[in-house]
């Protein structure tokens, strides 16, 4: 037990996105250490098949197991929709995705019971979201309302947040979700809450947006408390990311998202 | 020579923009059989470095010359800007680009010798359009202006191509493009063409678009003509497709760019 609670979190996205959940993780446990991995080479999954990203999300996930992780977060919410099951076959590790945290985050939240959901094409189209909610709900029920908004990873990437372009595109995706009440909104992308403030304006104040890094975060240190292997308190950690694609933007974008900069990035290829 | 002129004609793309230049090819070339590689899996290449497009168009080009193609066409303006000299170095097969092509049309185009080049951010900061056009144009000159347009590969690839959202973001693009004597505008971008109705309104009528497939679709004749290996007439022509993610999306979204359906598309993997 001793030297699992030693070894790094580890964390994987097709890209910058993840950088959000791995924001929350070092701010929620500040002793663990982490190993990022973004596979910016292959970035987006979100318009990519399930059976595409399954072998892209084995590939990260092997690669980070190598470097003797002691637990798996998918902070892509593509990844964790369509890969979860072959990931939690295939590894000897703990497993968390961020759907189940930010289904669950959102039934605490909503009042009326009525929950929408906005995510990449590949989140949306595998229905991961839906189950997830109407599983976790039971009994109380719960209304679902999904929509996939595609354009809204170019726009975070491009760092085009406020003025007209993303607000008529906000417009276009979510007008309906303020008609159909529904009172609570998943920001379904790491890349949304990027433009959190552009997607408040448009669904307006009853509509309470809900950003599953945070939830992340609390699955995490609830599964390593319940396992004894919380990083001891007093640890200096370390941090480091990698990269499949050269380090440049993925350090200059990344900070955006992670609130900090990003000292270095080493890069790594994985196509074979 | 004979077995030669029998070869297909290889053309690969980061997706289905290439097939803009396929079209191009097919209605020149209507006896010459063709073998199309979009490389869906890892699309798209204008947002990713030299280096990684380089890997990925070197295992494209060498999937399509496993299977006998006479010459090579690099149908993606990425791609042609940073990897073309890496495949011309490494195939025993002639390889056409789209950017020298353009570039010459353009030079034709101009009367007052200012061309404008819009693209992918790969395309734009390899300078390749820049430096093409200055070594056509000679001592005769010519004043360059370019500009990275990266939402318009994903507008295309969601038909967002007329309304407000298309023409704001063309805007914010090419403004300044009419007001600096630019009379030629270079679409050097396989999925600009989609976009031209829109791009025409915001640079205005004094300004003359080039699409590059045209101009490709001549240099690949002109070099099968010289080297004697045009396909003889009467010749009844195959027409093959591949893909490295599953093929639905592809065909719906290909059919739109290539101007017919596309009856059907074999799905390969390239990662090993």
């Amino acid at each position: 037990m001793r030297q699992e609670s030693h070894g790094p979190i580890g964390v994987f996205d097709s890209g910058v996105g993840g950088l959000t959940v791995l924001k929350a993780l070092m701010e929620r446990l500040p002793h663990e250490s982490t190993l990022y991995l973004g596979d910016t080479a292959r970035v987006p999954y979100g318009t990519k098949s399930g059976e595409v990203v399954t072998r892209y999300a084995l590939k990260n996930a092997s690669f980070l197991l190598e470097r003797g992780i002691k637990l798996l977060v998918v902070a892509c919410n593509t990844a964790s929709a369509v890969a979860l099951p072959a990931l939690s076959a295939a590894l000897r590790v703990p497993v968390v995705g961020v759907i189940a945290p930010g289904a669950r985050a959102a039934l605490r939240r909503t009042r009326g019971g009525g929950v929408g959901v906005i995510g990449t094409p590949g989140t949306i189209r595998s229905g991961a979201y839906q189950r997830e909610l109407e599983v976790a709900a039971g009994s109380g029920g719960v209304r679902v309302k999904t929509r996939a908004c595609p354009l809204f990873v170019p726009l975070a990437e491009e760092g085009w947040l406020a003025g007209e372009v993303p607000r008529l595109v906000a417009r276009e995706y979510l007008e309906d979700f303020s008609r159909t009440g529904v009172d609570t909104l998943v920001l379904g992308c790491t890349h949304y809450p990027l433009l959190k403030e552009i997607i408040a304006e448009v669904v307006g104040p009853r509509v309470s947006l809900v950003d599953s890094a945070e939830a992340t975060a609390e699955a995490v240190e609830e599964l390593l408390s319940a396992r004894g292997v919380l990083a001891p308190e007093g640890r200096e950690p370390t941090h480091a990311w990698f990269v499949t694609d050269v380090p440049e933007r993925f350090m200059e974008v990344g900070a955006r998202f992670l609130g900090r900069p990003i000292p270095t990035a080493e890069q790594v290829d994985l196509s074979f």
